[in-house]
């Protein structure tokens, strides 16, 4: 299985996924053709045109999951890429449009799975530990599990003088409710998967492990979380 | 029907529902028996002393919703109070414990309703517009619809400087698959609603409305929104 899952596609100054040049060009070693799921923002046109020119100078061609017969498509390509936006419509497509489980089958046999925020949500066991508004109602919070624990991605270390819930108390009361780690992955990070090894990468501010009844763990840039991959969580 | 929706239940610097003391002094008016729901946190006998100690100088006998028969303290009580908290998780529980109905049905029938931040949330028709994570799944977004339009407690306008989305993007967001009102209300702002009357109340920066296809309008505390109370709201 080789999966990127990124916290975030566009870095402060930066162009459309420019800051993670350097994971997606290792990502899309042989890929030739991507699909790429367009479905959490409500534009799937300009959106997947946006991914096709960004992705255009790595040699990818890019068809949009929205076009023509999906399950085709995906049959057809080496890579499917799901993009970010709100994670409850795109979970919501996944389901309507019978793509969560071909998605993750394929993603199991080899397919390369990159996302990015909701498409990283998407790839965890549910979406309980998105930041994202629920506009809209899926038939279900169950994702395509292609790792065993959550992730948040954006995770946000406490503003000072900012009033309400920290991101930090939100995930707490995950733990509250459910017996499964959540890593916090801060802006400009991704996660590697290749079969059973997991790496942290991206800026050196990099992630924070949350798991029940423990303090939260600093996770630096470059760490090996393999062992993530062999926990199993417990969802109320 | 008399309703009292708090955008937070604790300002800077003061006690747990200080704040808004004459408001809830007048919601309480003719009140001596409450109900208060703590489901939206994890300790409910916690929650509730909180609240009991908080109402105990208005002259109010608390009984939490956890405790003994909760249909027979709705009857014998003038006023329910939903507890801010996790809105997903308050939601479960109303729907696990079949209370949820009930609560709507004294609501319209003359039992004052309170609620403040995810207890506001479920007064709406839908928690579609809540800022929680989605910790647990309840079995329907559905909620109490007291009202016919949406609210967004905690309102927060844009940060310099943050990256991620605003609270402004998620609700246009919301707007791209609903056709309802949004009322976003800045902290320290509340709803007070007796029967066809609708009114702003709390801390001057007021709310923002927030319907499709129409700038964002700035609502001052004190404005009446009885024209609110007749809209007719599409959910996708």
């Amino acid at each position: 299985m080789r999966l990127l899952l990124l916290s975030n596609s566009t870095a402060p100054g930066r162009r459309y996924l420019e800051h993670a040049g350097e994971a997606l060009a290792a990502a899309l070693d042989g890929v030739r053709r991507l699909v790429f799921v367009p479905f959490a923002l409500a534009d799937h046109d300009g959106y997947t045109a946006q991914v096709a020119q960004a992705l255009d100078s790595y040699g990818v061609h890019v068809t949009g999951a929205h076009e023509g017969d999906p399950i085709e498509s995906l049959d057809a390509a080496q890579a499917v890429f799901v993009g970010g936006g709100n994670t409850f419509r795109l979970l919501r497509e996944l389901y309507a449009r019978e793509l969560l489980a071909p998605i993750r089958h394929r993603a199991g046999r080899g397919t390369v799975y990159i996302g990015s925020s909701a498409g990283t949500n998407v790839a965890c066991p549910s979406i309980r530990t998105t930041n994202d508004m629920p506009i809209v109602q899926p038939p279900s919070f169950e994702a395509a599990g292609l790792v065993p624990f959550q992730i948040n991605p954006h995770y946000l270390d406490p503003i000072p003088g900012h009033m309400g819930e920290t991101r930090e108390e939100r995930i707490e009361q995950f733990l509250e409710e459910n017996d499964v780690p959540v890593l916090a992955m801060r802006e400009g990070t991704w996660l590697t998967r290749v079969d059973s090894s997991l790496t942290l990468g991206g800026e050196p501010v990099g992630a924070r492990l949350f798991r029940r009844g423990a303090a939260p763990e600093e996770i630096e840039s470059g760490a090996d979380l393999s062992p993530l991959l062999e926990i199993a969580g417990r969802y109320r």
